[in-house]
């Protein structure tokens, strides 16, 4: 691992649209020219990822008839054969063309929507004959710009609806398939439906079979909202709902950046794999990042092997960081243990609490000691220890 | 109602720590006397108030002895029955005191948080001799600056434990009392625990007693995450647990400014106001604002007496608009209420959407009509229809 | 101007990119058909716009041959003089094109600066024959994702080169054209040069010609920043730099959302408006804003109306604001006039300030009376007054 | 240096406020004891640092006689002079006391403006007792929270009157002082004039001694507004006007959090330093942070050592990333020295630019390989190089 070289058993996977993104933007049209899905799998494989995840339209171009679309998912199937790679997830693009204007599953127009769950279902078939595990739910285009023009609460229930007839016939079809729902505050939309990790864990308890259903947090996207992403998985995770991940880099609340991961926000990066590594997720490690629009293909590649690279270093860092004498010292001072311990022990009650004297004093007085603590984190980052 | 007059109708109530504040803020000291709680209960009775809130330590220092609290207590209620004023809510001040400054029910050092529990029940004890229905928790210091500092899932441990154990003792005394979380990303804290409405909502599913557990969701504390707050209490309404609710403005993420109701996003404001009003909440309209460093007494009157006033002149505006014809013309034609009719009919299933022919350019080429719909709205806000 | 509709007396114009964006984003294709620039003009005369302004693409599409190229000017200087549009601005496009995708003047590629500087120049004829007197430049990928990639000195250096040579062009052909720089933070580049009205201030002093170039900012672009645009153009203008602006709405640091005027930040277009009546800014009111993907083209038009519509709105609300006798008593509470007395009288020196005696607890007890200031204009804005 | 050590050559400094900031807030009072000026000074010098600087309230306090004042000057002195510590810069205190309650030099009362004029003044002759050769001017409640409160011409007027007046004074003394403006976009006043790095360079270029004056830029208050603080600094020595900087900590647009320096965005503190230590900036490097509100005393000197050590650390990765033949050659292929080269060559004119042709097409295709570039820094940081 002293190299930080990948292989399939790091589990790094990779959207077919991250390093396919040609890099069209608002105020400019593609610089690099389509990739080819099956030369991405060739490409990835020979990088050592594990796997790739895709929406429908990066394998199938939208209205592409039948016998072309069964072509196009054999050359697939065969490079993924070829190669050992698996597919992780799939997700359905509810987003892209201009009937989803509105977004899909909360589409004020009702035509609309039948479309998008029609859609969703056919993409579960391909998902399921390709053994993906996990599909891929973001609501891009489920929002709204202004106040008058998404009644809320019609919206999450629709959005209810969608999800629970998806859970059924995934659960009537026999398919070994769970949901993760992807949060974002923003972007398209103004405003988004369920914008945080929180949000849509909430919505997921209101869901018919609530435990077919989970999460796939992107970090950029919960720091647009200015929100610490590792917090925000442990929640998750507490809930037992962290099904999936998007690593990337972001530069707080601005436009959706998808840097590679480890650009942006490092520290953050660090915490967020020590929050995986601590915190016994055992998913893909996926990147979902977009090579920035200055680079050609060669610049491509390097930002895939870069993002499963920084993983690797940071994960190395927190091993150390959790393995060094110092560190268990400096969380004991911190009493950072001590929080795992019950508040009231058994056989206490509140009156018992009630009753105690309590140094007021002296707690206030006692430092904290957390400084300390995260300058000995901040060194094992930047590898001076 | 042409006057925007307020009323005890209105249901219209304050903190007495808004008006109450002396101003002081990290880079000086008090610009303003505190004023005498008594005093206040009539001068907001007098502007038209219908009840007030606290925490414990707004009527009583921390530490005072139990002599003292007695005629602090019988004080306050004197002036509530003089002015017929209510104690709409109550909550108990875990972020001031520098014991808390790890904070209350998750601080790393477990004498810290017994103390809490203990300190929020016996004002739980007030809440009920006084009357208040709700209760509310706000957990300003339960977070971290620093990755390594706070255990996040033994801290939702000791978050969730804490708030079981008070809820069994409100069950066990009778006391009629629902709790409120109020949700906030950060300051004072680098990131706070339950960051924002959708976060306390998921945590509320993993409690003993949910149904006893709601939120009070604050305005600014949303908007400092660039979150639609109509979007989140409409989500809120829509789990059934909207309990309470503190207006006031912030602009976008920054500080937290609690500027007075309808400062800072006003357009938000007018379709909070709208949520609230066509969403069927009954609560209390809360203010929980910060009357600036600038203003003397005076001037916080002002400030008061503009809150409610400002509710008053926004809901006339909503229900106009609601009411408009040309509105109701306008959202027939954005479709929004076609979002209100179920994607599948009764007795259709998934396979009928899967077997329906769709019109896919007709539908990409219609358009919303959001932009009028919207203008509408901001005419009505304008008082220019 | 009872009912708010625009005439050319008012200065309107538009951009051709505005009403005319089809609506691609980062995430999806176009929703709307182009429109011809020569309907444009003809639409917008018919709403009551007094101007146009383009960039060289919107009207010659990239790498027209001269002899189209000639035709389609011909056809826009027949629309213009049809409908006695005017051409307020014009602009070059150096941020489209996948050659700038690193930037133009500031592009590390030499080539690339030197095409880009051809282009202005080019562009810069048709400026002149078509009388537009201000030539605006958005630096819009002139900037960088990562520290290393671009030398900010240097950058700013060929920066003032390329705008030292286009003033020096301007002279020597004599062109009766005025520059103006628009400044924003960020997007398309992860930061861009030049990012606020601050910073392309500065930057013009250290011009050859510092009285040719001046600022055109936009609301959006400074909001993204969560800067104050009413404060930043104030100081734009008190350098006397102000010498073009871009109307349009945002909600806070998010993507570049370019809303209609009005939509986003309410309260912040009232006092921008009343910034520009009060401050004697005489050049055109301009909008530049998109139109949003779920509209039509009659969508399209309906926020042009509404631009307009909304800036005789508000600026019927500030002349009133500032005209009404009880906000003159209020301003004079705030003591707001007394802030253009000079602060040492005529005669008076350093000395006789330091010898003063000074009733410190008078001043600090004494408020400032703002809120009620603020509450009058909030009224004036919500037409309640 | 390997191992970090901080020597006086460094020239690290401190504020008297920094450790010595007993962690007061809106939302509760101090948890650690004020520092003795006289101890720190000593404590600083034996941690490594070069010097420290005030405001003269950190001194004096608000209202001390001149008895008293000069004993607590003559014990600094004594301490600064067994210690060998200088004083690198000193400011005034024109934010807390409530009489400055709405600023300084820009409060509407013009007996304040008086009066904050005179207590610079007195404190200019104590910087130059003591041989500061920068005096720092943090306007930090000159600003507003409403439109109409505040008329930013005559602020900005008021402003340069202070500033001039300042200015003429010290040369009439024959002070060896200049004076460094240090920006900030709000809190505590809801938006602040001179907001950023840019706005305040430009208010220079209006000042009648513009030589005399330059900037003290703070990174967490550029990265509040979402700025990039290296971008920052360089236009500010590209001016020509970085005169001071202050170093620390922060996490993008959110409440001011003056973290240590590294904590917070640790790439732009890598971009900083190397934006420091490459571009030729010779003075302090100064840290202006405060202690976490959780430290006990040990912890505030655990903070000022980890800010020393962090820029050691990053200086020596900086030297190493721009030492590495790698990067060298990376650099090349992402063009970065070729933009010190002029646009147009000596004796070539625009006409030679506008009659060559550019390979439009090759150009667009070519990578700027600006990814790999940035994946060296990022391993220079992470230590893995």
């Amino acid at each position: 691992m002293t190299d930080f070289m990948p292989t399939p058993a790091d589990r790094f996977s990779f959207g077919l649209w991250t390093v396919g993104w040609p890099a069209q933007d608002v105020f400019g049209p593609a610089t690099r020219a389509p990739l080819d899905p099956v030369e991405t799998v060739h490409k990835l494989a020979e990088l050592g990822a594990h796997g790739i995840n895709f929406h429908d339209e990066d394998v199938i171009p939208f209205g592409t008839e039948n016998g072309e679309r069964d072509k196009l998912i054999a050359r697939l199937k065969e490079a993924l054969s070829a190669t050992g790679m698996v597919v992780t997830t799939a997700t359905t693009n509810l987003f892209s063309h201009p009937i989803f204007k509105d977004g899909g599953f909360t589409a004020n127009d009702r035509a609309v929507r039948r479309f998008a769950i029609a859609k969703v279902a056919r993409n579960l078939d391909l998902a399921a004959e390709l053994g993906a595990p996990t599909y891929v739910m973001w609501g891009g285009r489920e929002g709204s710009e202004s106040g008058g023009s998404k009644d809320v609460a019609a919206a999450l229930d629709r959005y209810k609806e969608a999800v629970d007839i998806l859970c059924q016939y995934v659960r009537e079809q026999g398919y070994d398939i769970r949901f993760a729902l992807e949060p974002k505050p923003n972007e398209p939309r103004g405003d988004i439906l369920l914008p945080t990790i929180g949000h849509a864990l909430a919505f997921i308890n209101s869901l018919e079979e609530p435990d077919r259903v989970g999460l796939n947090p992107e970090i950029g996207h919960e720091e647009m909202a200015g929100l610490n992403f590792a917090h925000g998985i442990a929640q998750a995770m507490w809930h037992g709902k962290l099904y999936h991940i998007d690593l990337n880099g972001q530069h707080g609340p601005r436009f959706d950046q998808d840097l590679r991961f480890g650009a942006g926000n490092l520290r953050g990066a660090f915490w967020t794999v020590d929050a995986l590594e601590s915190g016994g997720y055992s998913g893909p490690r996926h990147f979902d990042y977009k090579p920035p629009r200055t680079e050609d293909v060669a610049g491509v590649w390097e930002t895939a092997k870069a993002c499963m690279r920084n993983y690797l270093i940071l994960k190395a860092k927190v091993e150390a960081f959790r393995a060094d004498p110092e560190v268990t010292e400096a969380l004991a001072a911190a009493r950072v243990p001590e929080l795992s311990e019950p508040t009231v022990a058994p056989g206490e009650s509140l009156a018992d609490l009630r009753a105690e004297t309590v140094d007021v004093e002296g707690l206030a007085a006692k430092g904290m000691a957390f400084e300390r603590l995260d300058q000995l984190a901040m060194e094992h980052l930047l590898g001076v220890r």
